[in-house]
């Protein structure tokens, strides 16, 4: 491909070499001159004009680069993603079921499926035009999965939970087991049922070894577009927006919703029933007490979690706190000095 | 079934019609006239007045609900778990061994075990009847599990763990892998090899992708009606009593000893040897110190964890503290000008 | 075997039977006269005594034991974890390729190799004499492993992947999964799709359902002798040293980068681009800010993290702070009395 068919795709502005060929994509520090970087920021252009890199992505207000075949973009980090999905596509397996799978005859694979080995497929199970199954994937009774997804090796998904288009599901992430409910009792702990399902939206991306638990007469949810990372753990009864960002072993308890575009951490802990309103972002680590209201504006920090601005007020005067006690001893002598007695 | 059988079975005592067919379970705010629903609370109660539900258990001593048909319970929910039961039963795969399981000739199947795709058993193995194993277990020499069990895909268990009955494992939950243990050294850490072994009790519960390690010596061990919910560690050599709960991403270090009905919640860390007295609560994200001792009675909260009054006085004092602050400032200036010179 | 023989293998000295007949290596307090223990402090010496124990791991200075027969050796617990190693070698299942495994013909097995029952193995892959690879596992297109090897079931390797010698991966542990990176935007996110890889050194052990995810364009590392418990995430670029300790449910962001040799403790979290020296140490649970650099010596702890004397001082500072401010109540109103108005 050349630096000019790659500025058209992108809409961007060449200048230099259009005929420059690239075969590949690159982090500029080890980029050769048949690849394509990108740059941002003063360090990262100063070492661009080091660089031997073949064609370079930059900002339409960046400085010249005398010499250099470099293509304007509005974002040049969002257009090297792109160019990273036009030079790097991924190994798709070719369509078709492997001979080990055990398909139930009842399931419907739409065109250009591609099931792997040792897949189990239960019964009434409906899967959309050019989705790859990959190996050791268990898929239970009544699921839909929509098109072009990729479940990679050992998802486990369990019966009735409906997966919509474009969806990436790690390896061994499992979807639709039990919630955790019991009737607590003094003579042992009765299990509640847990009948509900899970309904995952378009272009939503799941880590690996991640849970999201079936409702218990509902739907657990997760909106279009929204991207979970490794071993989150999402509760029965969840709601989650579209387009909501999840970092890894981000822990969410039972009926919690989350407004659209909000970004939550790493290592988040939240109670019962907690609402995360549209936008709103908490800091990694941060834990959340049941049924508390987290508002879009200010990030939120800490345990309990509150505004950032609170959180650091809080942080500085604890740090100070040991030399004001020695202040205050100070002050106490003096107070009892004065005292007439 | 008829809302006069569904009494007879809970014990309960039913007004309005007997005759009434219930066909499913549901949350009151969607129940349909042939479901099924509970009511606690002034809240649930109006809104069981304006409902369609065919069918309502509610608390013995709740206001009379002119014209519907209700069952009066000591525990509504309690009951309503029960229906669920009754109603829902689990849809349970029918006995006998796919053919593409691998099965060690020396194990032992009792009558009724079904055994999913892609399952592996080997040497020595005994599994009690009626017992479901699914697609893609893999179970290690010498494991025994009792009767009614399910095992729902990708369980792994390693070899010479022994599980009770009606035991309950989720997806990708891992039981008996090495403990982490090692005598760490300037040369190079040397691997403490793991002889023990896992045994759980009869009617446990473990959530998806959580891990139980096999003792160094001796056995790691959870006691009979414990549940745990997903992605939970427990370290070797960890002794879990009876009806113990432990809510998601909860981890505990080597040689835990946790008294029968302790409550643990989420994202909760202890430190090695630590001992929860039986009864004893844990709130969610606390972290409990290495040989720590934590009593029954006040739940504890915190990192280090202490008695929640003692954890909410404190945070009160950290919320005051900016105020404080500036308050001994004033002090200060206040003495000096005081202070003849 | 017998103590003798134990005696030489370690290099110890034998006091007592050399012919004492040992089968099996065993906790002190329940340990046979045919097996072997050891002892280290005062209470396990006391205990010692008491024992039928028929062999006993003492330190070169201990105190006589008489009528015993006892190795001294420098360091008891590391004779102990080696006498485990000879006594109870890991039960090796034989070499060659079960049936029902599905192996590209590309892929090439050196000489002792074991393959279980449903390993699914891609092109091009290459595996190093003596390897286990157990029930289940997937090993993606083009990943190398070495030599000696231990893969438990379900371990899922995503193409590309390098593992080196003597490596164990415990079951549901996932390699080379996507780096989690998005473009931001309020449009959707867009995938940043993760070109790197992952390297794993030699005697490398991993824990059941831990991830180590694959470099956005360069190589995620693991050292040499480097040791992780259950479920740690390792994020996309993160550089880890040599014989690093990492306790279970820690993560780790982005391109952290840790030195050999340092100790980090369970459910830690660490934001993106921190850096542990060698040789630093991170207790338990605490929370490390992005980019913030952990140097050797005094231990870290709490979040922020700290030093943990600044930790302490500011906990005891804590603890003290409600009686503080009763004081302070004290001084102000006596301050008042004080002023003539």
């Amino acid at each position: 491909m050349t630096a000019g068919e790659i500025a058209e795709l992108l809409g961007g502005r060449l200048e230099g070499d259009p005929g420059r060929e690239i075969s590949q994509a690159s982090d500029l520090r080890s980029a050769q001159s048949d690849q394509i970087a990108f740059a941002t920021g003063d360090e990262a252009l100063r070492m661009a004009a080091q660089s031997v890199v073949g064609c370079l992505l930059v900002a339409e207000n960046a400085p010249a680069l005398n010499g250099r075949t470099v293509i304007r973009v509005p974002k040049p980090r969002k257009a090297f993603a792109r160019v990273l999905q036009i030079l790097h596509p991924p190994d798709r397996p070719p369509p078709g079921v492997h001979s080990t799978a055990v398909i139930a005859e009842s399931a419907v694979l739409d065109e250009g499926v591609s099931i792997g080995p040792h897949v189990t497929i239960a019964d009434a199970v409906r899967i959309g035009e050019d989705t790859v199954i990959e190996a050791g994937v268990s898929i239970g009774r009544g699921v839909t999965i929509g098109s072009r997804c990729w479940l990679y090796p050992r998802v486990v998904v369990y019966h009735g939970v409906e997966i919509g288009d474009r969806v990436i599901l790690h390896a061994g992430c499992v979807l639709g087991a039990d919630g955790f409910g019991y009737e607590l009792d003094s003579s042992g702990h009765e299990k509640f049922p847990q009948l509900g399902s899970v309904r995952i939206g378009n272009d939503v991306e799941i880590g690996s070894n991640s849970c999201v638990d079936r409702a218990a007469l509902a739907m657990t949810e997760i909106g279009d577009g929204s991207k979970l990372d490794n071993m989150v753990h999402v509760a029965h009864n969840c709601i989650i927006g579209k387009h909501v960002v999840i970092a890894a072993q981000t822990g969410l308890s039972g009926g919690c919703i989350i407004g659209d575009n909000a970004l939550i951490g790493g290592q988040v802990g939240m109670g019962d029933k907690v609402r995360v309103e549209a936008g709103a972002i908490l800091g990694s680590g941060c834990g959340v007490l049941p049924h508390k209201v987290v508002p879009a504006g200010e990030p939120y920090w800490g345990t309990p979690a509150r505004p950032l601005r609170e959180y650091l007020k809080g942080l500085a005067a604890l740090r100070r706190l040991p030399k004001v006690l020695r202040e205050l001893r100070e002050l106490q002598a003096h107070a009892k000095d004065d005292t007439p007695e």
